[in-house]
Formats: structure tokens, sequence, C-alpha cells
């Protein structure tokens, strides 16, 4: 099958919002009066985001989910988006169920596929996303204030704990490492709440490397530091709901290391006046996502890190960094 | 280095025309009114579309020019791009040459970095560049007409001679060489041409596969075929001119191989009514960029390629396909 065919088969369908589609040498997007198009760019690696073995139509579904993530955390609506794709081969079941679990979840956001390249190369997948928002209303990492709210979006830390678990670290009983290992692969972006946050949120970004690391990119741009309360978020770990043993077989330290750092949450971090709770509790309830008060921003620079009783605790926890270590 | 401080040091630059730049979850374009977003998508592998001793600096501008050369292909005016990049490695030398090449380009055509990813894999260049064009007036592929002139801009086939080279199929004297691997790995998008081309040719492409194989996709878009003089095309390939010794030692054969199934060439093919002569021409003087009118459009589908004298040519040459061949 040639390059044409494979684009033709697997990824050409009829085009609705764009006025054109996959096919000509660029798509063409016309945003709505008074909106501004966000744009956000991913690129998933064999070995460094998922698995060789990795299900393709998980995969698929991760692709453009780890993209919806950063429009949510903009509080933009996806429109569309581009798909670039390196293949060792041309793998015709490999990639009807990579299309299918790709175009699933694009269905389920109205975000239309309007163009991309395929070509031959070590297996990568680039993914870049389009979405409006109204001009000056996009959620950004820069207005957390002191004083101000912060929270999280859904649970974090079992996409850590399935990689753990994956990579032979720790032992997770079979239901639990299914759980986890949903978290991993099928991210929910979390499209409805960014865009219910938007005037309530005074800032707001995805949580893709780690909770301490991504709420560092918000203190940077804001000038300001925050006390995160660490007996709440090391509850915020969902897999010991499926099965009180999982828990019981993971010492503290882990938990707040998958909680705290450990990367692939696809969750809303974001900050909002204490007088907006209500308004925040709001936003939650009308895009049907829970969301976790977590600590407070303070003027003072630097993440503090706290017990029940506000006490200090020792932890430091680096950020998942592509770059780091080996 | 962490991602952090690479995506800092080598890609963050003040941004003027989008609402915001590098570094918050989304960048923000906001197109002026009348006007659509032209979208492309261009992925580049190493020992795919470029060797992995190739000048890191041509690299940059290369990976940038496949793309700007796509919005040619639709008349649109850059704005700005995305960049997402996997490397094997942090190499602080490759990383400043590629980005001096690729921003050099950027800065001479006011296109913008406004977003992008970086991770550790197979060296992997993916870019998505937005322009904008007036609301109904891009160049499409499928607006040919039988009767139609059709013309090509530029050189043709030096870039495929280079290649040959470069790989040992062909000898070329060093003088011819430098030329050809010039045109290979810093092409020029015809990016002013494009849009001078706006209202007056009938479809458009960019040839990046190769000549007849691109000019294929307009005769299906538009449901027409053509007859191509291949004692035209044959002579457009310009490392002749810098040696009269180079075009000697090769064959007609590997001439007519070159010139109509070479790729990378990423000139514009296009299509214009005959009574549209003088405007042609007048884009091409005002953009500074040669045409050349290559054939006829006609109602017979069909790719037809004659002599001189427009006697039928045997010749048949199958376009570059990535996925084609071993």
């Amino acid at each position: 099958m040639g390059e044409f065919d494979l684009i033709a088969r697997y990824f050409t369908r009829p085009v609705h919002r764009a006025a054109l589609g996959v096919g000509d040498d660029c798509a063409l997007l016309t945003p709505a009066p008074g909106m501004q198009l966000a744009i956000s760019s991913d690129m998933l690696v064999e070995g460094r985001h998922f698995f060789a073995d990795v299900d393709p139509g998980r995969l698929g579904h991760k692709a453009l989910a780890v993209n919806l993530s950063d429009l949510a955390a903009c509080g933009a609506r996806p429109l569309a988006f581009t798909l670039a794709l390196a293949l060792p081969r041309v793998d015709e079941a490999w990639l009807e169920a990579f299309s299918r679990g790709l175009l699933a979840l694009a269905d389920a956001h109205g975000c239309e596929l309007v163009g991309g390249d395929t070509t031959q190369g070590p297996l990568n997948i680039c993914i870049t996303v389009f979405g409006e928002v109204p001009a000056g209303h996009a959620l950004l990492r820069s207005g957390a204030q002191p004083g101000d709210d912060i929270y999280v979006s859904g649970t974090l830390g079992d996409a850590r704990l399935a990689l753990e678990a994956l990579q032979g670290h720790i032992a997770l009983p079979p239901e639990a490492l299914t759980t986890a290992r949903l978290r991993l692969e099928q991210p929910k972006p979390r499209v409805a709440l960014g865009q219910a946050l938007r005037g309530v949120a005074s800032s707001a970004l995805d949580v893709s490397d780690g909770l301490l690391g991504d709420l560092g990119h918000i203190l940077r741009a804001s000038g300001t530091g925050a006390c995160i309360d660490t007996s709440i978020t090391m509850n915020l770990i969902a897999t010991s709901a499926y099965s009180i043993n999982a828990r019981c077989q993971l010492d503290t330290e882990m938990l707040h290391q998958c909680t705290l750092a450990g990367g692939d949450d696809y969750e809303l971090a974001f900050t909002a006046p204490v007088v907006r709770r209500a308004a925040v509790a709001a936003a939650a309830q009308a895009s049907g996502t829970p969301v976790t008060r977590i600590g407070r921003v303070e003027a003072e620079p630097g993440l503090r890190l706290v017990d029940a009783q506000g006490q200090p605790v020792a932890l430091r926890y680096a950020s998942f960094d592509h770059f780091a270590g080996g």
C-alpha cells in the first residue's frame, strides 16, 4: 500500500467545520469572529511515551488525548487536528486499530482530522491540535495570586503506578493493574472542565510531567510560591479504590512519588480566588469532573509540602523530565 | 540540560504577531478578519528525508522550507509554526546550528515559532505551519480546466541528481555536486510566487514527490488529463548551467528521471487559463521567480508525455512514494 492509499483508507473522513480536509496542500480553518485559535503540538515516541506492544487503539486514543489536555488547560474548545505519523512498516491491522482509537476520541470531542503526513521511520506520532477560545479569555499559567486556592481534577498517580508495575518494580493485583493501566494508556482529557473554568480559575495547566514539577510552571509564571497538603494528594490515587490489597502493598513513599511526581496524569491543576469556591464547585459539577482543593498560593517563592497538621514534610521529588537522568 | 532549558535556550524568542509564545500550554493565534488559516504538517525522518551527517543548519532550514512550500502552494502568507523535535541526545553544537538555520528562514518569511515539544527518541522533526489567506481565495488542486496552460517554477531535478551522486550511483564534478546538493538541502519555498498567483492560477501544488506524480494529484482532483513537453522539462535541471561536464556525463534517461520524477524539488506546479499568460508573467516578475510553461491541461484523463515535435514519448516514471519499493 502506498502513502496516499494509506492516508485515504485510514485517515480520510468527511470534514464538516473546516473549509477543506485531508488531501490538499493545506487545511483551511476559519475561527468564528471574536475567537482566538489555541494551538498545541505533542510528539509521542516508542519506548519513551509508550511500550512497543501497547494496544494500538489505546495508543491512538492517547496520542490525541494528550493534545486535547493542552486545549483543556487553556479553556479552549477542540476544533481540529493534524496527524504526522512515522511508521516502520505498513501494518494494516495496527493502522486500523490505531485510527479507530484516535478517531473515536476525536468524534467524542467534535475534533476533526484535517491534514497531516505519513512517512516510513521509527514509530513516531506527532499531533497538532486546534481549539477556539473567546479572545482574551484563555486560561494562562501566569495569573495565580497569593491566597488563591490550588486545585487538581480527578485522580493522580495511577499512570505512574501502572508504569512501575509494567516495568517490574512493584507488584499489583490483576484488577488494580487493569485499572491503573487504563489511566496510563487511555487518559481522559478534561476538556469540559477547562471550558467551565474560564472566568473562574486564575491560572491553569495540565499535569503531564508530575504535579509538583508542573505546578512549578504556574508558580514561576505567576511569581508566587505555594503550600501543598500531601495528606490530601496522597489519597488522590484511584487504584486503591479498586483494590485495598493494592494500597496495602505500597509504602507511603511510593504513594507520594506517584501522586506528586508521577507523570502522565493529564489532569488539570489550577488556582482560583477563595471567593470563587462556589464557582469552582459549579464548574466541577457542570462538567462532571471531580476536583480537590490541595493547597494555597503564597507570596513566598518555592513549593512547601505539609502534612495534615500543617507541619513541613521533608519530601522532595524531582519532576519527570524527558532529558533528565540516563 | 533538561527539556525546559533546551526549549528556553534554543527555541524561545520574542513573539510579535501571536498573542502568546512558547511556554504556555497552547499558543494563541488570531487571524485577521476575513482571513482563513492555512495549516500544513510535515515530518522529516533521518535516513528517509536526510542523511545522518547532514549539516544541521541546512536541516533546520529544510524542515521549515518544506512546510512553507505547502503554504506557498495555497497562496498563503506565513504567520507562525510549531516545532516538535525528537533527539537521540542533547548535542548543543547540533542544536545551536539547527535552530540558527531554522530561525533564519523563519525570520526571512516573518514566520514565528509559537510552540512545540521536545523529547528523546530517534531523530524526527515535525513542523506544523500556519499561514493566512483571504477567505475563499486559497489556491486549490481542483481548479484545472481543459485548455489551461501548465507551468512549473524554477528548476527541477537537481535535488535528485545530488541524491544519486551522494549515494554513489553517478559521478558529478565537485562544482556541480555543490550546486545540486544546495538544492537538495536548502530548498527555497516559493512563498512570494504562491501569493502572487492568487486570482491568476486555476490550480496549484508544490512539487515534493516528483513532477509527474504531483501533477497527477491536480489532474485527479480536477477530473482532467494533461500533455507535457519533455523536451522542455528535461532542460529545467539547473546543475547543467554550472558545469557542462556534469550534463555530458548524464544520459537522457537520467535527465528525464530527475526532472519528471526526482522529488524534493519544492517548486510550484500550477495551471492557468491561456488568457492569463500575461498575468502569470507579471506574477513571476513581481515575485522574482522564473516560471516555465511545460504543457497543457486536456479533457482526456491521464498524463501524456511528448517530445518537441509533439510525438508521444514512451517514458513512464513512477512518482516517489514514501512506502513504495523496499
